[in-house]
């Protein structure tokens, strides 16, 4: 399929700069821009590529003011990013979508699938396991038994839903393993990526509510909850029983405690500890244990000089010493 | 199946606080109780739970004292998480196990399989892996040549035991694989979460003893040893050649450096960093670098003070600066 | 097969002391020396073991002094670890590779595999993945479609080449996904441990250089480049559109923000976090954020006074008003 930069323009009520019968047919970032591809501008460390790229159209915010001409067409538009998006999803929608029950797959004869479910080859679907409709499972995911995946969910390879929780009581030998008698309930629209895992709850259920988008090499625990539309970056850790609120942001390699509760779109940095409830909605937190980033950033930038402020604190010490002597004498 | 609060006082040694006759036959988290279920209160967080769960039977420690009467029945034992501990263990050993190698595996001839093994669909067993008895495989396992894994072992999805160890010479053009010619020995009584990674060693073995329980996602570098019934949270990772000791617990995302020796019971917080040898048994660890959690938390206290500290001390100067030239005066 | 410490000690260009004729047929770690075993003794940490040690015959650097006799052969080389790590290469080349691919594994009619790949059983290869001459693709790796793998490449059991960049644009209700259309290149001569995730780019290509070499469990996020011959240990996670130099050296579990640059030779220490472009070639950097290590472990030295710092502060805050009182009195 072949565009005009007129035509994309019409489509996205942008407005065109330069060649309007500029053709494209393909995306591109835009310092890999190529004849043929369009490309956007939109995180302002990138706008001197723009003065190069070879792209034959790029997207860019109505208020950029470009210092040199340009060789690309332009489309102005109020958010550039959006609109590449938006046009990649009406690319994406066009494609052929996979689907069925590849033939390599293993679906228990008791798992229900819902129509219009791909299951990729080397897939486990355990006993009694739900998936709704339109789900994507990729290949190598594995689904234990008794979990329920809701409509319209995407699991990436490798991701394993329903393992046993990690629970072992102590005795004089060993442990005695706390049978994981739950499941994991993964609502409607959550995205997880690779190899991430999701364990069942002890009793009751592990939830996913609607909307969470999981990236890859996480880990939830089991007994957690996830609240809608919360976004978790890779390898986040949470332990047993944490509950986090609805359209949070959790960065890369954060950690949260056990049995804590996290309120509503929080948002916590990346590699943060978490150990304790959070206040109120709208809270930002980082570092480990995690605190407000004002001071969080404050107090790192300190603490290069700590050294030097120990000895000065042991250099004042003797200079107010010598002043007492002196006053006593 | 189905029994009265009598049945289960007789049988874990409690006492019924309420109707005797009162039936369950499943089991709820306390916020989740429903008729006909059993649940525990242990945790005091949850304490405010009883007055409200509909569960018909609450398992309930001797010493907690209830300020307001409560719909379900109680039974009160000694210690309310042991007992439903036991009852889930009952019940879950009434249950059919798994068992066989299934069809869908790939197991080489020449790997010994004991009795009583299941090995799940898509698990890859290789050349002269041997496994004990009881041991349960779960799908996507890839277990690589001659690694040994003991009896009654537990090994989740996704899990790879025998990877290549991460070694690599350089040399002027790029690096020289070092062959990891070892094997990796999985002990009795182990269980491991979903996708961990125990890498084989270069030489000699990669050691897991009996009894450990690692969680999912961790990271078992070549030539590590785990000492017996060590447990260790999720996403942890062990450099290479690092010995720990046994009975050890180990926090989620913690890391360990390479060629270090850590001392039998010691207790590592959730993402410390362990960089030196411990200095003996039952040591507790937190931070990165890891120090003794007291003045670790203490120093993150004073931590958010640290930009007023820096202004004050400037502040300190200035006047003993002026006192001493008042004093020259 | 059976070589005497003559016949190594010429092979390797090494000087035997003690029983010329001593036979070795494996290797061994040096604690673990058995008889007919060739072991080495690099790490001066690990001297003491050459005392004791039952191996045949232990490679050793010429500069070690012994202060008592021995009881193996010695073989004096320069560089006893690289000599070591010689004769595994060529004990391994001896060795039969696996080679061709599983019927187990399924591999796409439109993918181009080309010759002397090994591609293990449940693997799966999608639609327009090429995998150059050598490569070895272990069980249980997903290569979605598109992804091009070059020459004498390894992926080891679980890794996930390819799947969605994690891109999510918010709207009123949720989220709206940002299709991932690039795809991942994998150069020539990379290692990739065990279930590690390279996310496919949003347009472009997310890409690994030739010679790098990725530990387990590692996330590379869409969009990024690790340049020739970098080497990251597990766990380490790369946010979107990073870029990593060639010949960078990454300890196990850091993490990197997105959208920046890191200079060639960068150093960067286990755990920590880069937020920002590296300086220049050659910097060493440890710590969240991460700064230079000199400062990094000074800060962390006197982190552990922090709370006695703060009292003597205090302290001192007294002390000068009472002298400044007196002054004035």
């Amino acid at each position: 399929m072949e565009f005009t930069a007129q035509q994309i323009a019409s489509f996205i009520g942008g407005r065109v700069e330069g060649n309007e019968q500029a053709k494209v047919h393909t995306f591109a970032k835009i310092e890999e821009g190529k004849e043929g591809a369009i490309t956007f501008l939109s995180n302002p460390k990138y706008t001197h590529f723009i003065y190069e790229t070879k792209a034959s159209v790029v997207l860019i915010n109505d208020d950029v003011e470009l210092e040199k001409p340009v060789s690309a067409t332009l489309i102005r538009v109020p958010n550039a990013y959006e609109c590449v998006a938006k046009l990649m999803q009406m690319y994406a929608a066009s494609l052929p979508k996979k689907k069925g029950i590849d033939p390599l797959a293993f679906v228990s004869k008791t798992a229900e699938i819902a129509e219009d479910v791909y299951i990729g080859p080397f897939c486990y679907v355990g006993d009694g396991v739900r998936i709704g409709e339109g789900s994507m499972i990729y290949p190598h995911v594995t689904i234990y038994d008794g979990c329920q995946i809701g409509k319209n969910v995407t699991i990436h390879a490798g991701s394993v839903i329903g393992a046993d929780g990690f629970g072992f009581a102590p005795n004089e030998n060993g442990y005695d393993k706390i049978p994981q008698m739950g499941i994991v309930v993964i609502e409607d629209d959550v995205e997880i990526g690779a190899n991430t895992c999701v364990d069942r709850s002890t009793m009751g259920q592990t939830i996913i509510h609607k909307g969470v988008k999981l990236d890859n090499l996480i880990q939830v625990a089991h007994n957690c909850e996830i609240g809608e539309n919360t976004v978790m970056s890779a390898q986040v850790g949470m332990a047993g029983s944490t509950k986090i609120g609805a359209w949070c942001m959790v960065g890369g390699q954060a950690g949260f405690s056990g049995h804590i509760t996290i309120a509503d779109k929080t948002f916590i940095g990346a590699q943060s500890g978490v150990i304790s409830n959070t206040k109120g909605n709208g809270e930002q937190l980082i570092g480990a244990p995690a605190i407000d980033p004002k001071v969080f950033f404050k107090a790192q930038a300190v603490m290069k000089r700590l050294p030097d402020m120990y000895k000065e604190l042991g250099a004042l010490r003797k200079e107010i010493e010598e002043l007492k002597k002196q006053h006593k004498a």
